[in-house]
């Protein structure tokens, strides 16, 4: 039986995250899929248009079998960090084949992963971004540019693939249709970008995304409160304005300086301005808006320098949700299994491993209304 | 010339308070009245229903010739510590008579004070609040209870005036009409409680205001957004739930156990749940409402032991108004003031002597939308 590995954030799961599990299934029948999910924030520092739960359990009515949330820790991050946080925990789960979308999948993941190993971490010159520096530094290594996000994350794959043993046989998908960024919706197609659909729910145009989501989706969707940094923005600026430099500079990746310049730029700011106009105003040649925006989430959520050291040497598993087929992997896996698998928040773990995540959830709670962590128990799917 | 001192609230300010301005001009037609008044949190531990420059201006259409800021470590505090830090600012400003309303006006306040001037700090029962412990106290030393709210403030100021050389002849004002609780407005009368007016403010039934009000005051009321706990229980919310229990212990005045009580009583709390919902869930017999008022003010607005002692060994006198009257008497005491007076908001004092006042103000700007130390200069009136 083969076990097949998927990173997503699923926000919200539509139409192209079917397509990808219909693949894996076309080639392997048999498969049990195993998918490590962003939580309540996502990869390029913003909220998740609905919560976790929700996700997952429109991921495992569209055919996922065993759904676990990356810590915020791991999620909230640069690609090679995601990435590496992703594996490991794919890796434990007994995953054999990691499947990705690319916008390039005739490209050697492998071989473009080999030779890029070693492109990380700080690079020198400060009137670029650590992505621009990035992209350049594996131009110089490949001989041709990877610029696009979905083969971007796809070598970042490879590479934490590579970092611990190269345990998956790596998988693009050729992407169809949508361009990551495109944030039109197209009535011939059955498929958009996740920010496409998410303008529209923004927006309150649900009945727009129809076309482009399952069903479970769609009525999910319908259902909930849709947040976004709208919701967050009130918060993260009371914070900002209440903390003091020494307070902001004990938190995760804050550059020197930068503590300053986020608490400054709020003052000239109008009292109606946005989460984006603060942004912009932080904004430089060397801190890109993604960059800002994960270090708003860590600033909202309040995430140290120790958390992160913390769940890093103890990493875990948080159980979302699973299929029938997947409580029998669960079964099978949980023995040689290294990392404690999570399946409910007691008072124990919420002030130890779980401290961030269940820090996050009940922040995301007081946009959403729903509470997260608490007294829930996995989603179970027949 | 006589120099008039008050201490007050003005939230609003009513015209039981111009009542007070009227008896102080009757008795004594060429005063200075001079008042300390807190901003824009106050001692109850609630946030003023408008700003401090929308109060300070209505007190000085009133009739006050000099009006400044109670700084916010004095404002949010039991009696005693409220009265001492007002008693010494206006004993810097030259007041020599010390007006303020009372119950009984008959009480000596004079002699009470004399009585139980060591009447304060810790009380050791664990099962009675400190207000009823100190009560309980001045009885004995008394022979007879002092128990309605002016009357133990009136004793508050007359202690604090003993305490720094009692430059001040104390005046008390007999209270008429409308108790200090009284919730209900009575058509028949033109002066009600505060807390009455509050009442229909927050309700948006201003227009039930006008009879109790002068005409300045009720203009700027129906023009300004009224804040309530209401407008802050988001953000006192999302404070404690991404504060640890260290983070809370460095505040001002948080006793042992109490930050781990106010985190766990969030839990249980239903996502739509009131500020009033959470005080009652954390009240017990020795932590009435109004002190853990005063400590969500002081964890909202993120008030650390550091803070009061800074600004406790380094008073200052911030300016907020004045008429062409107490522009002189400005100019006659500045000679011999020894606390520096603080006109504007700069770079320098808003991260030291005004920090918390500066930090107060704009955490209120966020509920009430309107900036409050930036570029303000102090209101000049003919």
């Amino acid at each position: 039986m083969t076990v097949v590995g998927i990173i997503a954030e699923y926000n919200p799961f539509h139409n192209g995250h079917l397509y990808q599990l219909e693949q894996a299934r076309a080639k392997f029948p048999d498969a049990t899929i195993v998918v490590a999910m962003s939580g309540n924030f996502l990869e390029r520092g913003e909220p998740a248009c609905v919560d976790k739960w929700t996700r997952a359990r429109q991921a495992i009515i569209a055919g996922v079998d065993v759904i676990v949330e990356l810590p915020l820790v791991f999620c909230v991050q640069p690609a090679d960090r995601f990435a590496l946080g992703a594996v490991k925990i794919l890796k434990q789960l007994g995953v054999e084949k990691l499947f990705f979308g690319a916008e390039h999948a005739t490209y050697d993941f492998n071989a473009m992963a080999q030779k890029t190993l070693d492109v990380h971490g700080d690079f020198s010159k400060y009137n670029e971004s650590y992505a621009a520096a990035y992209q350049r530094v594996v131009q110089e290594k490949l001989g041709y540019s990877v610029d696009q996000p979905n083969d971007l994350l796809g070598l970042a794959y490879a590479k934490a693939n590579l970092r611990v043993g190269s345990p998956f046989e790596m998988v693009p998908l050729q992407r169809v249709v949508a361009g990551h960024h495109d944030l039109t919706l197209k009535k011939t197609q059955r498929i958009a970008s996740a920010s496409a659909i998410r303008k529209q729910l923004v927006m309150h145009n649900e009945t727009e995304t129809r076309n482009y989501v399952p069903l479970a989706t769609y009525e999910t969707l319908s259902a909930q409160k849709i947040v976004s940094w709208a919701n967050f923005w009130l918060l993260l600026r009371y914070q900002l304005e209440t903390s003091s430099l020494g307070d902001i500079r004990r938190l995760y990746d804050v550059s020197a300086g930068l503590e300053y310049r986020m608490k400054q730029q709020l003052e000239p700011l109008a009292k109606d301005a946005t989460f984006d106009d603060w942004i912009k105003a932080v904004k430089s040649k060397r801190y890109t808006y993604t960059r800002l925006a994960r270090l708003a989430v860590t600033i909202l959520v309040q995430v140290t320098n120790e958390d992160v050291r913390k769940i890093e040497t103890n990493p875990y598993i948080r159980l979302l949700g699973f299929s029938s087929r997947g409580q029998l992997h669960l079964n099978k896996v949980k023995k040689n299994c290294s990392y404690p698998i999570i399946v409910k928040v007691d008072k124990k773990n919420k002030e130890n491993l779980l401290c961030v995540d269940y820090r996050a959830g009940n922040v995301y709670a007081l946009a959403s209304g729903v509470s997260q962590d608490l007294k829930r128990a996995p989603i179970r799917f027949q």
